[in-house]
């Protein structure tokens, strides 16, 4: 067997499905965006997104996001670059449900996943479709698994684009082991149980070398970073990498021993990539 | 405190240094490749590459690399898209040594790391630098991570770049738990040992939710998915990524139950990922 999905056209664009047992349907392309939602600057979009991803975007006009409203915004971004194909009007967004958005696309311990199958119906029609977020890869850290399974289980062919994610660009740029990594999410607002978790998470980063990855809500970055300091020890190396791609980044690795010898405020409202490592 | 590293410039390109305490010192630019070395097709570059990837590197004269020969093969294809600032005969490459292609940055359960601050010698005197692997992002399942760490040391600001990563693509299309993750590098060769091994990560994804990422040297990719489908129980997700971003690309989640109906033979050259997930 070569494939059940078909090959990604070579440039990247939107082109006729090859030949293959699902040409009749549509495909579901995953579209990154941009890390500068919500923020203050806005990046240039060709100076993180490759051509051939704006191509795609540009070709299609059937989408399940997030939220219409931001994914409109982009779409006029996008347009910008590369014209699209159809205009912001005649384009059919879906949004994810409510519950999606919340709890994400596995609510409870027992891994429930929501039924995405519905959205899909245009892909069933032969109409190719894109999945947005509203800031880097789709269904990573971010809503959507739920549809890409969804798709799976309707033989429909997925086609991932090149764009930013903000875990890879702070594992990459951290200089601990991208050997082997896990991205763990957020860890508890609860204090003695963040301290509990970030203890277990060192323990299996010195332990067995796996770098441990995860994220904050933006305002409560700089409670986190303060637990983190009170809690690792001094030779264990922390990451934090703030606001990648945008034109206030910053990254920085060290030692918690090295983190303690100067006080460290971050911006309320730049997305920070933490990792802890040895 | 802001950043102990400058903010990288908003265009994505080497402009000079932001007034800062490094201000004499060069900046380690990470530079992503396309994911189409050693395989028959080759990706257009703009494709996959934003062109504020492209403009940094043709910006830049001072490189680490895995391979001279090869990163000087790249650096042609950049030079096509974006023309070089300076000549291919003007670039100064530093090849990593042998010990870190073969075993890693990391090497012994001590997780020695190799010291590459020599190597790091032109950005101290001012000249901003370039980390490159061969396929996708350097330090992230391929070597350099010992060169981004030696960065930190020398508080030289370390900027990643945005380009392919076959993990990340891999995940976001697979239709498994973005939300937690791991990425376990090459399983054991051994048979027996190979089973445990897929026995343990089964039941991390099983019990935990956490998606479990793995790779395999192309020629050995149809036996472990042998191996995979003999040992995984039948209702476990999983997916196969082979060829991401290249044009005889597919992409496959299912059960195992499912994966069994069919034989299933992967393509010696393909590099795969491989996920599996509840």
């Amino acid at each position: 067997m070569k494939a059940s999905s078909p090959a990604a056209a070579k440039d990247g664009t939107v082109s006729a499905a090859s030949t293959n047992q699902h040409q009749t349907k549509g495909r579901l392309f995953l579209v990154p965006a941009p890390l500068d939602f919500a923020c203050d600057t806005q990046t240039a979009l060709q100076d993180v997104m490759p051509l051939g991803t704006l191509k795609a975007a540009s070709s299609l006009a059937y989408w399940i996001c997030e939220n219409a409203k931001t994914a409109r915004a982009y779409l006029k971004r996008v347009h910008d670059v590369t014209p699209l194909k159809h205009t912001i009007q005649e384009q059919h967004l879906q949004e994810l449900p409510r519950e999606v958005h919340k709890k994400g696309d596995f609510s409870g311990v027992s891994g429930a996943v929501f039924d995405a199958r519905h959205l899909l119906e245009p892909a069933l029609k032969g109409h190719d479709m894109g999945l947005i977020s509203e800031a880097g890869m789709p269904a990573i850290a971010d809503p959507g698994a739920s549809v890409v399974r969804a798709a799976h289980q309707l033989h429909i062919p997925v086609v991932p684009l090149v764009g930013p994610s903000s875990l890879l660009l702070a594992l990459a740029a951290s200089g601990l082991s991208g050997q082997q990594f896990a991205f763990v999410g957020y860890l508890p607002q609860d204090g003695p149980e963040r301290t509990q978790k970030i203890k277990a998470l060192e323990h299996t980063a010195l332990q067995t070398g796996q770098t441990q990855l995860f994220i904050e809500t933006p305002y409560r970055n700089t409670a986190l970073l303060t637990a983190l300091l009170q809690t690792l020890q001094g030779q264990t190396l922390l990451s934090v990498s703030a606001g990648l791609t945008l034109s206030n980044a910053w990254q920085r690795s060290a030692t918690v021993k090295e983190w303690k010898t100067q006080t460290v405020e971050l911006d309320k409202h730049t997305p920070v990539v933490f990792a802890i490592g040895r």
